[in-house]
């Protein structure tokens, strides 16, 4: 019999689709509270929830096999110090298609200059000045997993060219050319659009410096929905202020929620977005645990493992 | 020997773009003057150019068997008094993109919370509001031609579901249900976006009325990318002051430029966009008369032909 514990702000709707799926050999504890969830977890084998929340029971559940968690991003469970002897995994399937929808409803308002056209208006003018098409801009994307790859494939849809910037993959079939380390500058020089997806590893304190700043193109627009430590604060204050780019519309931060006294909050052409370009929704989140659960019944490999070696 | 006028403010870059082609049998005269075109185009079998001054020289031009429009919408060409002795192609496979990238820039930048967000952080608030997927929400188009297909491929590649209203095609894989008068509030009844792509056509005026925007839910948007007539202006003044709809994006209007005295500039929540949403290319227009050049030159049927009874 598989135990599992449910250690969750969404417990209870978890509970009642997992149970309804009437999944075999499988017995369900079900608790968003972290004391509960220690208690009630010691014959648990599987845990599934928040990792914000698993990282606080999991060295205290002898029999833990998997962690299923139910964010894309599960570094709360990757700290030097803490156990990773079990499988772990997480929910990136989802969240590429909401990135996409982030991305590219900043980018078109931008292309489509929704402000300068409603500030016309407000001035009763008729102001016909075309609109940029994204077709032939040039999307630079650092960091090509599940989401990364969605948003190369929007770019294609949108007749956009397309650049990854990875440690070591070349696997995806919308990315025109690939770029690695010591080629980020090459990277950089031609964008029109960065978009750092990367995950909080060591390699990517501070990747996005003064120094991949000034390469950017002056027009271009920076996104960053991967990790808030990836990007030099004070060296983007410096650019956006000297208008050594266009813009920057920032998910994530390095401390969040985002401190009062920041910068950002009133940095010129910053856009902060309070990092809820992609929540999960529990509705989306159960059918993965379902599925792996059917592959670990089945002995065949869990979906969307975490390494816990490169730390994504 | 076949006989082209270029008629068009882009003349001269059409005749180079042609004549770089060495189409054979073919002489061209190009001009952006009507005075001028009315003269030299006296022998010619063929014309390229801007309805808009086509209108003015069509009449006069005994020898014409095509006409090539830049244009997506060819109204100037279709009123009742004029010739209808000549086959009449418009330039419809360019604008579909075009109108997606505008479209689904203001229902992103909509769904996308852009303003509330730029707002919290004026006050310096972290405002974690999901943002409202666009998968599962309900897109109507009005008009299913290039350009309503177009729009409703977008709408799938969004994973949203797509209803049709049409004359009587309904021959497009990207629309799930289709709906023919007299089921105009059937098909009203249960949208989040409403997209009129309809031409101007008798059976048009005036078709998103009273009655239709009541039929709206409230929390819709309504976009028009079609023509100014099939809207009642002052219903959906109405509407919009009395919160019947969320919005509405206009792109086209009865009178354009809109005259300085019109509602419309200051009724809320309504985004005026200056007949700006398609705006023809010339580096991709002429590529069209070029590729149906090649069409008549092989005695096939020319593509993108206009039914002059239909009047698209």
């Amino acid at each position: 019999m598989n135990k599992l514990l449910i250690l969750s702000e969404d417990a209870s709707f978890y509970h009642q689709f997992i149970q309804e799926k009437r999944l075999s050999d499988l017995e369900i504890i079900a608790t968003s509270d972290i004391t509960e969830g220690k208690e009630k977890g010691q014959e648990c084998n599987l845990v599934f929830g928040e990792p914000s929340l698993i990282q606080h029971v999991i060295s205290d559940l002898p029999q833990v096999a998997w962690v299923q968690s139910t964010w894309a991003g599960v570094e709360p469970l990757l700290k030097p110090t803490m156990r990773r002897d079990y499988v772990l995994t997480n929910a990136r399937p989802l969240f590429g298609p909401l990135i996409s929808e982030y991305v590219f409803g900043y980018i078109l308002a931008h292309t489509q200059g929704i402000d300068e056209r409603r500030r016309a208006q407000q001035e009763h003018k008729w102001e016909a000045t075309t609109p940029t098409t994204l077709r032939g801009q040039m999307m630079g994307i650092m960091g090509v997993g599940a989401i990364g790859a969605h948003l190369a494939q929007t770019a294609k849809y949108f007749r956009m060219k397309t650049k990854g910037y990875t440690r070591r993959s070349t696997d995806c079939k919308f990315i025109d050319q690939y770029f690695h380390s010591p080629h980020l500058l090459e990277f950089i020089a031609d964008l029109d659009y960065l978009v750092c997806v990367l995950p909080n590893t060591p390699d990517n304190q501070n990747v996005i410096n003064e120094m991949v700043l000034q390469a950017l193109p002056n027009h271009a627009l920076l996104f960053n929905v991967g990790r808030g430590t990836a990007i030099e604060d004070e060296a983007l204050i410096t650019a956006l202020e000297t208008d050594q780019l266009a813009g920057a519309v920032l998910d994530v931060f390095r401390e969040e929620p985002l401190p009062a006294e920041h910068p950002f909050w009133d940095t010129p052409n910053l856009q902060i977005t309070y990092h809820t370009a992609a929540i999960s929704l529990p509705i989306d989140t159960a059918p993965i645990f379902v599925e792996n659960y059917g592959k670990l019944l089945a002995g065949q490999p869990l979906k969307y493992q975490i390494d816990f070696a490169k730390g994504y």
